[in-house]
C-alpha cells in the first residue's frame, strides 16, 4: 500500500512549499529506506489512523532550509531554530498531510490525522516503527535539504 | 481533558518499566510544560485519534536510562543508541500507550493509536503542537531520566 501514497505526499509537499514560501524543491527518486540515515535539524511528525491501516509521516528539514522558508514567508527569520520555526514546521506538516489526505480520499483511501509533533536538535534521525517498509523522498534546494518519510502497517 | 489522562499514562509507564525491565522509576509531580525544555537522546512518539479528541504522546529517555533498560531486559546492551535501542523504545511507547488506552477505555474515553516513531540524536527536544496544554511528567532513576509528555486538541 505504501507506493500509492508516494505521489499524494510528494505533490502535496511541493505544493505547500511553493504556495506558502515560493520555495521550489527538487525531489529525488522515492526509494525504500533501508540502511540509509537521513539527518536533519527540525522534523515534523504526524500519526495517521484508518480502518485499513495505521502509519506515520515525518518531514525532516535541515535548519538552513527551515530558516529560509520562514524568511520567504514573512520577510525575516531567526538565526536558529526556535519556537517560531517549530510552529512553522508543525503547520507545514499538518498542511502536507492534509493535502495528501484529500488526494488519497479521491482514491477511496481515508484516514484520520493525529496532531503534529515537532522535534528539534542538530543531526537527529527518525525511525518509523510501523510494520511496513519505510519510503523516503529526498528533496533538494539551493538552501538545504528535506526528507519526507512514511510507513504504514501492512 | 488532559488532566484525566495523567494517571493512566503515568501508571502504565511505571508498570511497563517495572514488569519489562525491573526498572523502578520515581515520578515527579506532573505539570504543565511552559518554558521548560526537556532534553533527551532517544524518544518514542505516537499519535492518538478519537471522536472526542486528537493528540500526541512522547516518552523521552536519556541514553543512559535507555541502555540500562535494555541491559536489564536481555542481560546486555550496546554502548550507544542503535537500532536495537530504537526498536525497544518504540515497543515501550506502544505498550505504555496501549496500557493507558485500556485504562481510559474503562472511563469511557476511547482512542485509536497510530504507529510509533522513534527519534534519536543527543539532546533533542520535543514540541507537541496540539491546541491544548502540554503535560509533562519527569521520571527519575539511578541511571538517568525520562519524560512523558502529551497534549490533546481541546
Amino acid at each position: 500500500m505504501n507506493v500509492e501514497f508516494i505521489n499524494p505526499f510528494l505533490s502535496s509537499m511541493l505544493n505547500v512549499m511553493s504556495t506558502m514560501a515560493q520555495m521550489e524543491l527538487t525531489p529525488e527518486k522515492p526509494r525504500l529506506k533501508k540502511n540509509e540515515v537521513a539527518m536533519g535539524d527540525v522534523s515534523g511528525l504526524i500519526g495517521m489512523v484508518s480502518k485499513q491501516a495505521k502509519g506515520s509521516l515525518s518531514i525532516t528539514f535541515e535548519a538552513s532550509l527551515a530558516l529560509a522558508t520562514m524568511k520567504n514567508m514573512v520577510g525575516e527569520a531567526p538565526d536558529e531554530v526556535n519556537e517560531e520555526i517549530t510552529d512553522l514546521i508543525g503547520e507545514i506538516t499538518n498542511m502536507v498531510t492534509g493535502g495528501a489526505k484529500r488526494l488519497l480520499s479521491e482514491k477511496g483511501i481515508e484516514f484520520d490525522m493525529a496532531t503534529p509533533i515537532v522535534v528539534s536538535g542538530p543531526n537527529h534521525t527518525i525511525h518509523h516503527k510501523a510494520k511496513g517498509p519505510v519510503i523516503i523522498i529526498p528533496l533538494k534546494s539551493d538552501v538545504g535539504r528535506a526528507y519526507i518519510e512514511f510507513s504504514f502497517d501492512e
